[in-house]
């Protein structure tokens, strides 16, 4: 009997016959084989084969990907494939395997890219999803409304104990909603993980004695499986709240992993997700992998950001935003997470763009370059978003601001030029 | 001081202005930041920064890969940056994090791919790298010499328990070296794995006692990390000798994770790999990844075969098995695994290219739908081997197998033509 809880994927694929290279594809990742066998019964082929449900031709191109063969056009198409979750079950590796694995290998595909993917309620039910997110999340720094904002330590590595102490001291002096580590910070011997959760917390504790204002530091235990549950165990026990997890090169089941133990938000970094995302022929898009990331636990989602350093243009990023955002079965919202070349000019756009202050934005020159240091960073960006959610001119809050004595977004305006 | 021990990456990438490109890439995977900030010292730098070592430039091209700018043309070059070690440590996923993390995603570049990787002897130390191997792998099935003979069951996924006897009873029967689990088959409502487990041993001892050999049968225990050691345990205790895993879906700590409480072989699977190796323009190159998936502990690393269905040309797959042949500081040698549209015809082209019966070949098609049967497909494959070892053209051998009354190799060459 046919199984009628499908996962319905979407593929952009380029062949030379489109109907035929999306037979392969479903074959490959189902109940294909190369040649005809005994055992491939009826039964099997009706209750586990993927199946092609739609195709749409979008025209001639030359072929984006190498492959054996070389022919000068191929015929563009989206294609819609359902899996069988018989074959699957709810386990993510599996899922994984079967709708962005060995397909992206076939001969006859000069493109192969998971689009969209739409699973069945009973796989996302199996999943937790993330255990805080941003409900969570606000009420563990006590920030019950309003865009976070954080930051990251930086330069990126290298510091040692006394110069991390004193970055932690003057961010967490400035009020700031989050600090994390670099994706790059994990457990070197010039400044263990062990270190840094002790003089982190330390400084954040020492500072809220002066703020009133309870700063998350967003630990990155990104590292060996075996030592996981011993880092995460490290940072709570010490009285931390948030790890942080660099999650394509851990993996997801990593994530899923750590998601059944972890008892504070898990921040997720995506490091080096675009060597399978960047290629518009190639690889799995955002709007999937963040579904997956959170069916898996992760808490805080990153997206780079509107205006940032990183390659997608702002209306992707803003999709890949609006994305975090939809609901997902009965899982808690995450954080969105905006990060790179973040600064004053930034909320505007991102606000006009998603409609939203439930995020996380993590800016690094925006709030360590402020020339009157970070608190009047952090004091900038949280007044440049509430006149980008009231709709008021940057420069008509700064006035207002400066007419009161501050001049934090004034300086801000003037230190870092829309645009830049 | 400048640490002398350094991780030397080659990249390809595609740039306006490639000195400054090759720059930002180096800062933002080390030291480097948006903007200075007060904290980054000369120290810190001389220390920690990467550094571009090399630039060679290639011409000029159109952008491979999409970005916020759009420029016409772009200069390709090939850049050489040195990692320091105090960085990153010994730790596979900081590596992976500094070498191929947030780097592809740089706006400046328009193109940005890992060629290859030299890691400093201390790196490779650090590692236990295969407990099996190639020698081990071969004790196990008491096999000292000759190319190892494997196929997969199939169909991939669907088969019930008597059906699923029925295929592992003939393929053992067939003495074959050894079977897999598809990597689509995790484990599955329909057959768990206890299941096969408990089924395929079996009839792997009721054939070993008509054949006298001993088939190593590769379960597929991929799946969710709260489950992966149980799993391990279930085959072992059952007296399974070798267990699969879907690296780059499970990620490479879950590999090394899994050696280090791993008693029987890993059979290393690349699913999903493509996504970011396909495209030329993006991503890790296999000759680089496969000396991560060797230090992490892969017994066996799959690299498609030549004459495959998969995307890559014979001569990619060759440097690839190749890569797989280099030496890894001490550690032992890996089982190269060719699969994927291997039939008699492919040992020939294989042995030239890679000079070697150090390897496992798994056919499918080309053992199950042999016209004698799957024993018949083993043996017209072992013949095939040796005609190629011995430089004999394969209708020779077939002849004289012929003569002395096996017509497993001359029904082999007719099933299955050359080139197919």
């Amino acid at each position: 009997m046919r199984d009628p809880r499908r996962i319905r994927c979407t593929y952009y694929i380029e062949a030379v016959d489109v109907a035929r290279a999306a037979a392969a594809l479903a074959g490959e990742q189902s109940s294909g084989t190369f040649i005809a066998v005994p055992g491939e019964s009826d039964r099997i082929r009706e209750r586990h084969a993927a199946e092609v449900v739609a195709i749409r031709e979008l025209g001639e191109c030359a072929p984006s990907l190498p492959s054996r063969r070389r022919p000068e056009r191929v015929t563009a198409a989206e294609v819609v494939v359902e899996f069988p979750m018989v074959n699957i079950g709810t386990d993510i590796a599996t899922l994984l395997t079967a709708v962005a694995g060995n397909l992206f290998e076939l001969v006859e595909l000069y493109a192969c890219r998971l689009q969209s993917i739409g699973l069945p309620d009973e796989f996302v039910a199996a999943h937790p999803g993330p255990a805080f997110g941003v409900a969570g999340t606000r009420k563990l720094m006590g920030v019950p409304d309003g865009v976070l904002i954080g930051t990251i330590v930086k330069p990126n590595v290298g510091l040692v104990e006394e110069e991390f102490r004193g970055v932690v001291r003057e961010l967490a002096r400035a009020s700031i909603d989050l600090i994390k580590d670099d994706e790059l910070m994990t457990d070197p011997a010039y400044l263990p993980l062990e270190t840094r959760v002790r003089v982190a917390l330390e400084e954040i504790a020492d500072a809220e004695q002066v703020t009133g204002h309870r700063t998350m530091y967003a630990f990155n235990i990104t590292g060996d499986l075996a030592g996981l549950q011993r880092r995460h165990d490290l940072v709570v026990e010490a009285g931390g709240n948030c790890v942080m997890l660099n999650v394509p090169v851990m993996g997801l089941p990593a994530l899923a992993w750590l998601r059944g133990f972890a008892q504070v938000p898990i921040h997720g970094h995506r490091a080096g997700l675009a060597a399978s995302m960047r290629s518009p022929a190639l690889g799995v898009d955002f709007t999937v992998w963040q579904q997956l990331a959170r069916l898996a636990g992760a808490d805080h989602v990153h997206a780079s950001g509107l205006g940032s350093k990183f390659y997608e243009r702002d209306e992707q990023v803003a999709a890949n935003i609006r994305s975090l955002q939809a609901p997902l079965g009965t899982t808690t919202a995450p954080l969105p997470t905006l990060s790179s070349g973040q600064n004053v000019h930034t909320p505007g756009p991102t606000f006009a763009a998603v409609g939203s202050t439930d995020l996380l934005m993590l800016a690094g020159g925006g709030i360590a370059a402020h020339p009157d240091g970070p608190a009047a960073g952090v004091r900038s960006l949280r007044q440049a978003w509430i006149a980008a959610v009231s709709g008021s001119p940057l420069a008509d809050a700064a006035a207002e601001h400066a007419a009161r004595g501050d001049s934090a977004l004034a300086h801000a305006l003037q230190t870092f030029p829309a645009g830049a």
